[in-house]
């Protein structure tokens, strides 16, 4: 009865992707269920903790897909300029594939689960995992160490912001303007530039 | 049969509070009824539009929440670095009052609600609505017109997902690191500094 990891991976995929669009307690089971094919008495075994269980799962998988556009960028941008401005583009263009309807699931979480203990530690850990990738790489690429952290901490809040002004506006140009001026203000804090 | 027009601004405050907390499509108007006591007969003699309309009078009740906090802040904080750190103070102790539950209704409407037209519309406003505040403010400040619309964007886009980082780490520590580069970077930028 269980369900392969494949069918796994797609029920995670699938709550990421609906907890998105509607909220995490404007997803219902069913719903994720109907989307991802799993059918009931498999997904339980797989996910014995429900629905919540799924949100972490869905939260952590939502987590290490941008960690992994971070890291990608980072070593093909190792200017902290550069690398804002290409993970900037990278979400404008996942934006406009989604037709702003998706933006980030790990702030769609965080928006309106506030009472649920394990949900809020899962996105706390997903934004301190982010905020400690970019510091480390500011740091490689020149910013002082004393300001990598505050540095990173505004880039990660303006992007994480822009894509949902981007939401409401239909259009890129809320994460460009970002990029534009968080790229200045980097490469301004860049020893060596 | 008509509630008062307490009664209907406690509608639209229970309904942005809820939204905030939980989501809009995961609040039903069972709950907005109750908590904002109102009988469902008058509910829908003042919203005949049921929870959407609902939904968008939320959001301009958020909207102008923020917007008259913006010119009070402003009024007091004409420098607009002065004026972002007195923002995020203000965003800081709101959110410390809700104990992190709670923290901008705009944001939480915007990030679930993609297919409804009327909602998003509303969001879109109330985000081009706090951007033309926060640039007048800006130019009014010293910052140079070319610039004031981008830097405004980066303000708002980075407060906005500040509150969102602090929600998920039940901490002011993302809004208090924003506000001193940001506060910098305004300094830096605006005329005769």
């Amino acid at each position: 009865m269980a369900i392969s990891s494949t069918a796994r991976h797609d029920a995670i995929a699938a709550a990421a992707r609906l907890f998105d669009r509607q909220g995490y307690h404007g997803t219902g089971l069913a719903q994720i269920l109907a989307e991802s094919g799993a059918p009931r008495g498999s997904f339980y075994f797989h996910f014995p903790g429900g629905k919540a269980q799924l949100g972490v799962e869905a939260v952590h998988a939502a987590a290490a897909e941008v960690e992994s556009l971070m890291r990608a960028t980072a070593e093909k941008h190792p200017s902290p300029a550069e690398m804002v401005v290409s993970l900037a583009q990278a979400l404008g263009r996942w934006l406009e594939r989604a037709d702003y309807s998706e933006g980030c699931a790990v702030a769609a979480v965080t928006v309106g689960t506030g009472d649920n203990v394990a949900l809020r530690a899962a996105c706390r850990d997903a934004y301190a995992g982010w905020q400690e990738l970019v510091r480390a790489q500011f740091v490689a690429g020149g910013v002082e160490v004393s300001r990598a952290g505050a540095l990173s901490t505004l880039a990660i809040s303006a992007l994480e912001g822009a894509v949902i002004l981007c939401r409401a506006q239909r259009c890129t140009e809320p994460l460009d303007q970002v990029a534009v001026e968080l790229a200045d203000l980097l490469a301004a804090v860049s020893l060596g530039q």
